[in-house]
């Protein structure tokens, strides 16, 4: 854990109040109506995660028949990211490396054995690891984890032990018997009704969200939804055109509605950072009950884009400037290191972070300092990107049962120009094949090998 | 063609006035102000068509890395429009069915020998066919086509032939030799330099919008891009993300931009109708050079989604509620009926029409009065759609030179639930089949054969 000496506090809030200053309006607007300027507050923070939602299945990201309003809404009032990634293909490593900044591979949250934890499971998030949670505890923020963990289901490993005020949701995927719900570390439903699963969530957000209207406040809400069994309340279940997947995404686009309404109405949206994503791709073996990547090849499990690649929409009205689409390259792990710079937190020192700080990119201020991403299944690193070219070590289709084929040269991909990876240009790019190569040696010396948590 | 008589006119003039009094605020407010109302004119209309741009290709359609944000802009005060068809999967029959509002395969504008005119054809869009601008101009509206004509580039079948009081643009496609530019009838440039073309194209646009400001004018604008072999002016080449193909998209993002400014500029875009779409599917063989369908399979030349089904935006600000997005079915054929509606004029009689008037879907009022579409390739029904399902009769890829392979019973689709036609449901539906043989042959007894034009 990381613990600041409260001069430190105090040095990095005086920072904090130019910063804030500087980057926003409302605070000065604020200023000026009421005469007496009260010192800016670091900014609530709410992460709203989909589970297993593709690239392409939100209006403002291309999909034709799932209609959601809200979600178009907060992109028109905030910024769409085109090129965002989690940190793995499939849920538990994805989850690990948001709420840690770290790649999964070096918090032993990733296994080549098992992908994901399930109900009899052993392991999960050490205390060791530092969370966004745990990090903005430090700044008197009061959390709250409401909906799917998955980094844990023993007691030690609950959100509740990780710099998580409270804790309301189920702590696997919702297809792993017994779906059971918790609160805190007491489980209080068992199985679950999972068609009112949505809108509980949503209810428990609102009270704490209502709860902590003064704020800082941290609300991590990662949603059970998509998954499959999917599941829809009464009011949603037969609305969508795009059958049962179509009223699940549109029940969570309703969610984010309330949310933000919510928001307005308490006048805290001018000082509320909103970040809305998914832990991974579409889970297409599920046919008609999975999602679309849109555009990009292949889905869940995969290091194809589809699997990791992600819809992302940040919203902070005011701050992060509205109507703007950003190209720029994005992983879900800055979100740590973003985080950290807007509360104005010190990033912990003797941890090796895969994070980097992308306020500038939201604020529309400066290019991403992201150059690179690396695309990991278990801890077999199978593809690099470097800038816009993409190469593709191993390959492997998400849940088709084929062995990884191994590719030397790599496949190489400008993902700029040919988003879905139809294109091989290695071999007119044998210098971009050894500069990647370069970069994937020194990531890979940065890699301690530690024990998975999932075997 | 079509001529009322004068008292016809007047009275439709009449009942124009209620009708748009009814469903636009401007002409209530610009009475306001001026304390002497004007009698309500019929809108100005504005097609701009893009040339085998495709469903995936502009940022407000899902794609990562070609920034179109005037084309979002105009989406973002208008309606976007999901389950947009156009009527064939290549040029000539697609254009001379948006101009007709007819089935190429009734105008004779299609072949199963040649997909389209080329610069030794000897046919073109017969003189007894109605377009768009010759029933305009019974209403006088000013009339201008600018861009790629594709319907005979002999005299006899030029735009000035067909309700257009002007020309400017290049006949036929732009990877056909000698591609020459017609200012009217007469050749100016030849062979033409492509890198300003779209430059020029747009600002003769904005000189008619500005010499016809007062209104009621007509301007069709198809362009020659983003069709092979692309071009880029100095000022976009280079400029994209996505390559040259990028740069060519954002160049026409760039016109539309430039045209709705002026509109608003001269305080007409209150009572102009916009409508942008393109003639059919992405060039996929062209890889690179081709553009994206987005989630949808196959593309140009093909009646799968990605053949036809094209991104559409519809503005008017006032009249088409701001930032919605609409999945009602429609076809560009409808463009027809509803420019008829608009501007108040009776649809011709005796003329065998597939156009139906969606100006209830565009101002959000009604569903499609659209419930079936029909998919040719040439003079042959591929496919038919009835509701969300959609059936192949034939199958065969766009550009693959694959022979068509016939299907009995054929592959259905639920296009709502699955629009990248990966689940056929034949089998577990054979009402949907059956009834979908009947609305096939009830079709097929309306299509008189016709000599074709392209031959």
């Amino acid at each position: 854990m990381f613990h600041p000496t409260p001069a430190l506090t105090l040095r990095r809030c005086s920072l904090a109040s130019r910063a804030v200053l500087a980057i926003t309006t409302w605070t000065i607007q604020a200023a000026a109506e009421d005469k007496k300027p009260e010192p800016p507050k670091p900014p609530n923070v709410i992460i709203i995660l989909a589970d297993d939602l593709g690239y392409g299945d939100l209006g403002c990201f291309g999909h034709p028949t799932i209609a959601t309003p809200n979600l178009d809404r907060m992109a028109r009032e905030g910024m769409r990211l085109t090129q965002f990634y989690s940190a793995a293909p499939v849920c538990t490593p994805s989850r690990a490396a948001l709420v840690t900044g770290r790649l999964p591979v070096r918090t032993g949250m990733t296994s080549d054995k098992r992908g994901v934890l399930f109900p009899d499971s052993k392991g999960g998030l050490q205390a060791g690891e530092i969370t966004i949670a745990e990090a903005l505890k430090t700044k008197n923020y009061a959390t709250a984890c409401i909906g799917k963990w998955h980094l844990g289901h023993l007691p030690q490993y609950l959100p509740t032990r990780h710099g998580f005020d409270s804790y309301y949701g189920i702590p696997y995927s919702n297809d792993m018997k017994p779906a059971v719900l918790l609160r805190n570390e007491r489980a209080i439903e068992d199985p679950v009704d999972q068609t009112t699963l949505t809108d509980r969530y949503t209810a428990e957000a609102l009270t704490f969200i209502r709860q902590n209207r003064k704020g800082p406040f941290f609300l991590y809400l990662p949603h059970n939804f998509p998954h499959v069994p999917l599941f829809a309340s009464s009011e949603f279940k037969g609305k969508s055109r795009r059958g049962l997947y179509g009223d699940v995404v549109e029940e969570l686009d309703a969610s984010v509605g309330r949310i933000l309404e919510t928001l307005r109405e308490l006048k805290i949206d001018d000082h509320t950072f909103v970040f809305f994503t998914s832990d991974n791709g579409p889970w297409l073996v599920k046919r008609g009950e999975g999602g679309s990547a849109g555009l990009l090849r292949e889905g869940k499990g995969s290091t194809w884009e589809g699997g990791m690649r992600e819809p992302a929409i940040a919203w902070w009205p005011g701050t992060i400037p509205a109507g703007r689409t950003s190209a720029e390259l994005a992983s879900m792990t800055d979100l740590f290191a973003t985080i950290h710079k807007l509360a104005d937190i010190e990033l912990p020192p003797d941890v090796t972070l895969d994070s980097l700080d992308l306020s500038g990119v939201l604020t529309g201020k400066s290019a991403s300092p992201r150059q690179s991403m690396f695309y990991y299944r278990g801890t077999r690193l199978m593809a690099a990107r470097m800038g816009a070219w993409k190469a593709h070590y191993l390959t492997q289709s998400g849940y088709g049962g084929d062995a990884p084929v191994p590719h030397d040269p790599p496949l190489l991909y400008d993902l700029e120009h040919d988003p879905s990876e139809k294109i091989d240009v290695a071999k007119s790019h044998p210098e971009v094949i050894a500069a990647m190569q370069k970069l994937v040696d020194e990531h890979k010396a940065t890699i301690v090998p530690v024990p998975s948590q999932l075997e």
